[in-house]
């Protein structure tokens, strides 16, 4: 194997001292050479094969450039947009993102936090607190900045990004009631977490203020924002409230659930039950019916997420911020009037 | 800010020598130490607030036990499951994974790889290398183990992992060959990917091999793997062979771009058209018609490929094994006879 050229090696090969090498090679310093001299020390550097080495520097300026984000599930398309805005983000600042998963059905196990921390992360991004662990905490202890998105905790300890989840629900319930549905019903995702428990408590708020009455019976709770999950949750929800005409699910996954319960009973959306999801997901608007949802900008909340936490690691940000953006309606084909008013 | 606890501390706190404090900490020596003064120190080093540090052992030993994966687009759900299997089989090992995205609008800007290399990852994925970039080149140069995943390059330099294209393209001709068509085009992939040519060959290989005539006319590429790069390349195809009544698409999104140019021109699938994709990725079994595709087992890659990029890391594996797995056809709705056989 032969050896790799070092700094010392292209300096010779160029004949600059070694610290114009250093200096070419760093994009944030290179402005303060000539462009003929980095062109030069550029290709002779591709040229010998020079490997630069960040973790020797990272070492000597005790920083990593390394951001970690964790999330419950990298193959959910909910996660794919908010990693994306923040690679992008981080990218251009020089740092790189370690992604890891931690589905909530193997908690701790491995212990995923300490594996990023361990590898000294700058800072870190939670995409899957629940309500109840301590991941918070631990990072406080740690002295790890760190920045909270899609899902919130309630102590508010740390900066967080989620979408205004008690909005979003009442953008749902308000576009079904300004439909003439009086009969609605939720399936609720985890209450374990905040997506879960906040829309679920804007359902009820938004129904409250539309003056329509609702019990025990028209709320199911899904194991998981799942089409599994919201399968047995929408048969539950279907068979305690025969007569409601509109479904209002906690995530897109959750209705795809809702329209498989349908199905399994010969009914039709969104001539028979009207069904409205959550996030906008890619390929919902394809599915049959296309489905109505309230949309969430992911990749922004990602992007601000990756600005948030910069700011913190420079020093920047003092408070602790929660950014709060807002949803949008998509209303597609499958809510429509209840069959009584046509 | 409070100073964190080191290991010596905890070693005080627990009474024992800085060295058990070491072992207990590390799953993969732990097990040569009792119970409980496993227990106890990490009872401590929770309670302390020790910060582990995998960075200064990392430089120790040579080891950062990082991994990167470079992708051409993170929020392409097609990458997700392979991005998900990979980490999965890291992490088990104690390894963490640095995701990159390097779109290919975006070329070598910022120089990804030599980010991830500076960083000193122990071993690179690429999930984006096209036939003509340098990216393994570079790799071989900078002498840090890789493996291809998803696309391969022609030359086989490295290892890689992949469907078997050419046998998926023969399994979406031979389905349609069987419901009686014979006029079928294909919307190929860019021609600069290897899935994109690969497939090409298989579909004209297949057709070959049944014996059907095709020209020119009957292949149109797209610009991109995307639901809008599969619409103008349908477009084109439909007015240039008008009598097609099926059309292969080099993957799902491009599928989808067919299914918009077919409604735009109030044709209906499968009825007038019979249409076929691949990749089988998340909710095509959902869209309308639900598409017949061939299923690609990304998340399978995903773990073959963390396998053997560390096996080469342990230096297990001393040749250049090329994996390709098998695809399986996944026939749905959008795909019947032609309207004559009926």
């Amino acid at each position: 194997m032969a050896g790799l050229a070092t700094i010392k090696d292209v300096a010779r090969e160029v004949g600059v001292h070694p610290s114009t090498v250093s200096r070419a090679l760093d994009p944030s310093q290179r402005d303060r050479l000539g462009e003929p001299i980095v062109a030069r020390v550029l290709e002779a550097a591709e040229r010998l094969g020079y490997r630069p080495d960040a973790a020797a520097a990272s070492l000597r300026s005790g920083r990593s450039r390394l951001i970690g984000i964790i999330v419950p599930d990298i193959a959910n398309p909910v996660f794919s947009p908010i990693i994306s805005g923040l690679e992008r983000t981080l990218s251009a600042r020089g740092y790189a993102l370690i992604v890891a998963d931690q589905p909530p059905d193997r908690p701790e196990q491995p212990d995923i936090l300490q594996m990023l921390v361990a590898r000294r992360v700058d800072g870190l991004v939670l995409a899957n607190v629940s309500l109840r662990d301590d991941a918070v905490g631990r990072c406080l202890r740690w002295q790890v900045p760190v920045v909270l998105v899609n899902r919130a905790e309630s102590a508010g300890r740390v900066p967080s990004v989620v979408s205004d989840d008690v909005a979003g629900m009442r953008l749902a319930v308000e576009h079904l009631v300004g439909l003439g549905h009086r009969a609605i019903v939720h399936v609720a995702g985890p209450q374990s977490l905040s997506t879960g428990s906040l829309r679920r408590r804007g359902f009820i708020e938004a129904m409250l203020a539309a003056g329509l009455s609702f019990g025990d019976h028209d709320i199911a709770e899904a194991a998981a924002f799942t089409r599994e999950g919201g399968l047995p949750a929408a048969r539950l929800l279907l068979a305690q409230r025969p007569d409601a005409t509109a479904v209002v699910a906690a995530n897109d996954l959750l209705a795809l659930g809702v329209y498989e319960a349908l199905r399994e009973q010969g009914r039709r959306c969104p001539d028979d039950v009207s069904v409205i999801g959550h996030n906008d997901m890619p390929l919902v608007d394809l599915v049959s019916p296309s489905l109505s949802t309230i949309r969430i900008s992911h990749r922004e909340m990602g992007e601000r997420t990756g600005e948030l936490l910069l700011d913190m690691i420079g020093g920047v940000c003092a408070a602790t911020p929660q950014i709060v953006t807002q949803p949008m309606l998509i209303a597609r084909g499958s809510t429509a009037p209840p069959v009584q008013e046509r």
